[in-house]
């Protein structure tokens, strides 16, 4: 089997980044060549394109703005590091990637959805994952682990309660993803994402 | 007369942003209240975005992820800054505008010229300058003039000379902008700039 790209999407504090990492060792564990990387960034061009996203305020972008800072960092992450490696027939996870700029620029800041799909046509070459995870959990408790979080990356944090209940649901409603709760015990979290992942793929 | 939008083109060291603060003055004196501002930049937000496209090398991003940024700069300017300003009336005089786009990324780059105006189109709901002035000069002779300019805004005075005649074809070719020589003294340069704005707006 050659290179396959997995996304992993949701709001914040889902347990993106923590089930990516479980998923990549047990990949590995069965010979599988993974790169883990995440979005916006993932190359150094694309991680000085996410500092802009997200530090700051809350209003210091308008979500047109951040669709095409979004796609700007994508551009440069797809055709320098993810492109390349799946044409080496590594599989590639990505801790947040379109289906985050339809749900957050697209419903939460009411941005066309064909508009931002073309966007990402023009940014991409058109370059959907082969299967992407969303691990949903209730949006109060998912900020409240962001929270106890270091660092300055909280401008999406900052937004309000209506604001992450419309990327709750339009993550929940997009035909092209499994959903996963992630508000089991990591371990079950992790157990359910590889039942998704050796189905798919046939593991 | 509402306000008006002036766009001033051209390649490196052409003078434009001499010639766009003369016939400022030169409006102002007519009683025309003049906003003069520049791309990529012309609010905090786009000038952040603009430190990222004009430093560094020339090979730092491609094609694709300039234009972008490029336009998530003018998106975040045409919505703060260009359009309040025409609402309320004033005059614009913008140091580049969409014609850089279609020069640099789309001619010099080699991007679909469609492609680029329907980003713009997304970026800034479809503005376009009122008039637009190219300074033409030899690109050998501007590229001189800009290596005597101080910082380190020279990303892409480093492109080669082939980069730079197609710039410069670009911007002759464009059906809709007015060719100003940039060769002449710069008091003449003025007087013919002056010419082109008076005959357009009746001033």
């Amino acid at each position: 089997m050659g290179g396959q790209f997995i996304s992993f999407e949701g709001g914040e504090g889902g347990g993106k980044s923590t089930q990516l990492r479980r998923l990549a060792a047990r990949l590995s564990a069965h010979g599988i060549d993974v790169v883990t990387t995440r979005e916006p960034g993932g190359t150094p061009g694309a991680e000085d394109i996410r500092s802009l996203l997200v530090e700051g305020e809350p209003g210091r972008w308008d979500g047109r703005v951040e669709a095409l800072l979004v796609n700007a960092a994508r551009a440069d992450h797809v055709a320098r590091r993810i492109r390349p490696a799946l044409a080496d027939g590594k599989w590639v996870l990505c801790d947040r990637y379109v289906h985050s700029t339809l749900a957050y620029q697209g419903a939460a800041r009411g941005l066309d959805d064909a508009a931002l799909r073309q966007l990402h046509a023009f940014a991409t070459g058109d370059l959907w994952p082969d299967l992407t995870i969303v691990l949903d959990v209730d949006p109060a408790l998912g900020l409240a682990r962001a929270a106890g979080r270091a660092g300055g990356e909280a401008r999406f944090e900052g937004e309000p309660p209506a604001f992450h209940k419309a990327v709750r649901d339009r993550f929940l409603s997009f035909p092209d993803v499994t959903v996963v709760s992630g508000d089991a015990p990591v371990d079950d979290v992790s157990d359910a994402v590889w039942s998704v992942v050796a189905a798919r793929f046939g593991l």
